[in-house]
């Protein structure tokens, strides 16, 4: 397993990355994510993610929910265990019911046989879709 | 490029498909997207995907807009370029706005970061998300 | 379009593994694939890309249309379009039906969709396939 | 690990589905594949599965270890793990060997590598592919 | 083809971007990539992307050549077309040679083989690489 | 877990190839990597393997750690555990620092974005990327 960093052992730059994550979900940073934990040793890396996870993440024009099963959706399209368990988890606690889980999965799934098939015969782009 | 059967020339098997999404989408049957004139020699498989997209993309629990966004979210995680041209148009006619596609693009950019930081770190799944 | 180097104004150590393919196809050096002439500049990726196409590819235990076959499903699932138009040319020149490629399709969108369906819903593998 | 649901659990509806294909193998439905267990409380996703795979692999022209073998190649190529430990097990009972699996790995590893060259190199497709 | 935003026409906030970039190789902002007039309509993805560019590319205690091929071969592993050809010629500006290019794809080859040799054969992970 | 053969219980075919591996590298063959033990199995597959591996990985042009970089690069962006973990180890071991490892992720996640940019964008290639 790799190397993961409490937050009582970290460098003050990580843990004021984890501070800001932590105020902003409020809970304690002592309980962070390990992909935090993770990330520890490079704060450079840890401080860009952190910024752009936020500011992709914040409701705007799309709703919470929304923002969630997209970034599950390109999760599991790349086959990402850590993300799937993580975001799945995200996006229950954020309303993702049973059945709209089921739903979500069956347009994956959908999107997947399309993707191959467009591929697969080598399909043209229709001149109404060139814009 | 590959060759494409125009609805006019498809067997009554493949026509019978072509009027089914045709009729759904209340268009001209001559006018169906590529994807279905590149699969008219294979009535089987051409079946089966249209009875998947036509359960799948129904709204439900999850409305029209966000089905769109989650297949157009697999395409972009896949590059598929007719899938990103083709559903790119249907998420517009569906309300997609152009704001909307841009917190949408940071949301799949986003998750294309998350997804590799935790593989490259290898990231263990926490006991939260295990479930 | 990348710079394509014809067989007549290659170097002698490409021009050999250029003979070698095109002798034991019983075609003429000037007319092969573009993919050899894309590698013309890079002498020992050709020799080795040719040397292991020819192990690999020689009928043995599976017959020369089941490899194609393999061949072509690692290309859809890869989504390169280059090797899906030639190698399903090839598999064509041996043998493969209009039936045969709808079967084959059908076989590569389950894969598809029972890979995506592992992943999404994180399965354990059973002790019956630990081995 | 995800909740995986035993068969005694499961609802009439999943119920159904494990043992429709628990009596087409023959075997006992208390022992169906995690995969299942794992999609029980999704009987939509489960009964589409169930059913596109067995449509999918039934020997037809192609024959049912050709099948698993574009099963399995696909599942490499797309790098799933539950998928190559179960559909690797199904082959070997559907008579792989291990000369031929070395022959498959060859025909794997020599698309991958056809696979990045043609795209590496930007290789165009050549006329006589287009068809 | 997807409407391109010429420098010009795009809106100041666009083109700080991209004056910004220009300035930065001491070009003529009107000359600018394509990428960058794809993107004019999503001010804020481009401010990010190019932010983010800057200091990844940067030269720090890997030097500039070296992190184009590191872009490069992600670039080939994913198979962006685009991505291989605007940074295979940079990669080439900033000295990559014929022979670097042949000696950088058996690598990348090699690696290619090596990644799904290991997920093929589910080969677990040495003690000696747990750290 | 795969079965792994030991060195100890090798064919006379494999036990050369991981003599020669160990020799190269002066260690006990008997401490040879999973993937070679793995591999054991399928003498063809290994030798084949483990002639590229040597010849790629070998110092010319580009130095041994920017070989190995470039590997782990393809292995981040494919998502192969085993190998990001095996030459993750093999990459500090020939140099890498924390600094450059930090650096080397910041250029494959700006990579990552970059691929799919491009290609969610649609973004058609430059004239003067054209060569």
């Amino acid at each position: 397993m790799p190397r993961l960093t409490e937050y009582a052992d970290m460098t003050p730059r990580a843990r004021a990355v984890v501070e800001g994550i932590a105020k902003g979900r409020n809970v304690d940073p002592a309980r962070i994510n390990n992909v935090w934990k993770a990330l520890a040793k490079h704060p450079a890396v840890m401080e860009q993610f952190a910024g752009e996870m936020k500011a992709a993440m914040a409701p705007g024009k799309l709703d919470a929910l929304t923002k969630e099963l997209i970034y599950l959706a390109v999760s599991v399209a790349n086959q990402c265990d850590y993300c799937i368990a993580s975001h799945g988890t995200m996006a229950k606690a954020k309303g993702m019911t049973d059945e709209m889980h089921e739903e979500f999965m069956a347009v994956v799934l959908a999107a997947q046989k399309g993707n191959k098939i467009a591929v697969a015969y080598r399909v043209p782009v229709d001149d109404a879709f060139q814009e």
